[in-house]
């Protein structure tokens, strides 16, 4: 009850394994990246990844928006094809084509066709069967993708695939829409070799950002690398509560995207023995994994849509750690929130008003008669627990609220504004309630953002 | 399967009473409003409301916010104790009073001294009781209320009541924090008198909007009076479906007050025999009483911070209602939607996508294995039923996408952008599944809101 605002940061992204923004290529893999005419700019467009030793155990989170793009849909259909996991949340996969520049949604059975084709095209470039493709495709929705042009990018792409670091930056590069910067991650851990010593396996991981970023079981376009050994299902078991803690804990604008998709491959070209499920190497796999997919996830919230500041809510002392999660989200997805960061205003009755309504997004969906339905009775009944007297909430460092000490503190506003202008903003909530912690990366509201999406198709 | 642009628009709203925009003071009331500095700019920022013949019958809706201002505890805590209602929904009540610059969310016990200390000055000034007394307040959270300019200010205003519509005028004047005009209205319904002729009752509500507008279960800063009789009970069971259709389905800025509250008082004082629930007379009220808060939805929702543009979505062919609020509320809700129509880019992509993520607002609450939580599982499982086979969505009037024809239409887009310049754009929607319903009204995402909000306590 006597922390400083210092011990208001939690530890749960201190047990991380560090991570280095550059390519590097893990084992048992080739890439590259193009311009093949798909965005009218000319810049990169098409990417390709492909698994060298064979099918790659591959382990995938997809949005759930009900207008899932096409390269969603087959994706899934061959992943869930290749397992029998009628989720398509894992199996085999040997190429992955990235396309940039129009998204593939909406755009009915003629997509649908156009992604086999692709498929097809894809197989036939690199060898590998149909359903051992795996598809991404980001851009404007509505619009096809001009097939020509795929088709020629991927006859013109395969010939170049490298297993060299640069092509693995040349397919983040393609990976890229507005992005202002490419995305990308590398960390590498101590796995168990068959042989009983151990070996350095590398994770690395790209992702284009920007916006329509507000992920919920899934998030925006990512590609994570492995040489590690792991069976698909174990593979899967990994990224999602990795997922759950960074990329899900993302929002730039609140939107979730038709396309949102994660993979994670493993070549197991490393040498290390496969890791088992709950094994102790599973969990250094599955730490390294999350390393990755946080500094992406602080990567995509601090390129967000006309952004100038990463926002960083921290939450601490919530009931559980789903709690701190909800907390935390709520902070950084208001827009009140995200517009006081903007002007470098310490307003903490906005964090304090959004952290109350966490767990109540979707409250309003009533019955009939007014009242909550099924969904919002339930949402209504466990609302994320916090109360204003054992809550403190520091802004950049400071602290501004002591619930346990009446609520607003004196504080030096020009010294926390000053504070407010670096580069990230930290804004750290300690709930007084419980163990419970976690973060979540968000972005301020700008002009620009406003500006850059008042004209996009047209 | 064959409806064109125009009938896309549901016939939901027509079926209520017209409203006017002015103000007409309901009998058994009087009302005033003045500058007490609260404010700093001077302006009026305090409003009393006193029912003339003894308790009114009262109804109310709050926010669902953990932070929930004094006021709206203090209130509950009113309604409960005069009605044995524990959810405090209704009761009955003689006097209401509104300050503005203040939220006095946020103030801890100091705060919650301040909100009882106004209650019994309140009550000494008008002689009424504490407990027949219901509070708003609205303002920066985590400032206190200035109690002595407060108490002048009430012992100022309560020689001026008044009956007559500028009484009333006055009264909605005061409730307007950065509103840029007074949201006022007023409708008219017949009502069965106990003599067996009919009475004309009148129903008058005001407002105040603009930021922080997201409302839940509740919604904004509202009274309505009527001089219509109804049991506290059944003047609640009224109002609450009419909220979830009309002040439920408003958006501004995707936050949640900590203060919202809408207020209805009926003072029977037409004449008009009490309304019995599940009568005809009791739908005629409920539906007047919609009106009216539809029509201040609609107006808070036109005088959004920063907007330029009210943004109706209208929902038809959804598998039930419920569904339909759902979508519309996803749309209006949606940053990228709000920036396009600022814009005027008719990019019906965001509209699909938006509409793609009803009801998965919060899906991404995941347990601690990274599946989803109870409540995120109960909306994953009944997620808004739409096909994109089905989906046809016209943007002001101009018909954009048909899944029944395979997709996107080729539209005439400088027309449709030039019909978005008007100053009410329809988003209309047709599922295509069913026969529900529904609404939602937001507003356009400016630089201007962006500014506004980038500096508002400093």
């Amino acid at each position: 009850m006597t922390a400083t605002a210092a011990s208001l940061v939690p530890a749960s992204s201190t047990d991380l394994p560090p991570v280095e923004r550059r390519a590097a290529m893990p084992g048992g893999f080739r890439a590259g990246g193009l311009a093949a005419g798909i965005k009218a700019s000319g810049r990169p467009d098409l990417a390709v990844i492909v698994a060298t030793g064979g099918p790659a155990a591959a382990a995938a989170v997809f949005t759930p928006n009900a207008f899932a793009a096409a390269p969603v849909r087959l994706s899934k259909a061959h992943l869930s094809a290749s397992s029998g996991d009628a989720r398509g949340g894992f199996g085999w996969a040997e190429a992955i084509v990235s396309t940039s520049g129009s998204a593939n949604a909406a755009t009915g059975a003629a997509g649908e066709a156009d992604q086999l084709e692709i498929a097809r095209h894809l197989a036939a470039a690199t060898g590998v069967e149909v359903g051992r493709t795996l598809h991404l495709s980001t851009g404007v929705i509505g619009t096809r993708l001009p097939l020509d042009r795929v088709a020629a990018g991927l006859d013109a792409i395969v010939p170049t695939l490298s297993g060299d670091h640069g092509a693995l930056e040349r397919a983040a590069i393609a990976l890229r829409t507005t992005d202002s910067v490419t995305k990308i991650a590398t960390t590498s851990v101590q796995l168990p070799s068959p042989d009983g010593t151990t070996v350095a396996v590398t994770v690395s991981g790209m992702a284009k950002g920007v916006g329509m970023i507000h992920p919920r079981m899934a998030t925006m376009l990512s590609v994570v690398l492995t040489d590690a050994a792991a069976s698909p299902e174990t593979l899967w078991g990994l990224l999602r509560p990795a997922a759950a803690r960074t990329w899900n804990q993302l929002s730039v604008d609140g939107d979730t995207s038709t396309n949102d998709t994660v993979f994670v491959l493993a070549s197991g070209a490393s040498g290390a023995a496969p890791v088992e499920p709950g094994s102790a190497a599973a969990a250094r796999l599955g730490r390294a994994i999350e390393a990755i997919a946080r500094d992406l996830a602080r990567q995509q919230a601090a390129d967000g849509e006309g952004a100038s500041t990463l926002i960083t809510a921290s939450v601490t002392g919530a009931r559980d750690d789903a709690d701190a999660r909800a907390v935390a989200r709520a902070v950084v997805s208001s827009s009140l929130v995200k517009a006081a960061a903007h002007g470098r205003d310490p307003n903490w009755g906005r964090i304090a008003g959004a952290a109350g309504n966490a767990r109540l997004a979707d409250a309003a969906v009533l019955d009939a008669a007014g009242l909550p339905a099924a969904e919002a009775a339930v949402r209504a009944a466990n609302p994320a627990a916090i109360d204003a007297t054992t809550l403190r909430i520091s802004i950049a460092g400071y602290l501004v609220f002591d619930g346990c000490a009446g609520g607003p503190v004196d504080f030096d506003r020009a010294a926390v504004r000053a504070a407010m202008e670096a580069s990230e903003l930290v804004i750290a909530l300690d709930l007084g309630l419980g163990a419970g912690s976690g973060e979540a990366f968000g972005c301020d509201l700008t002009e620009a953002y406003v500006i850059e999406n008042s004209e996009y198709t047209t």
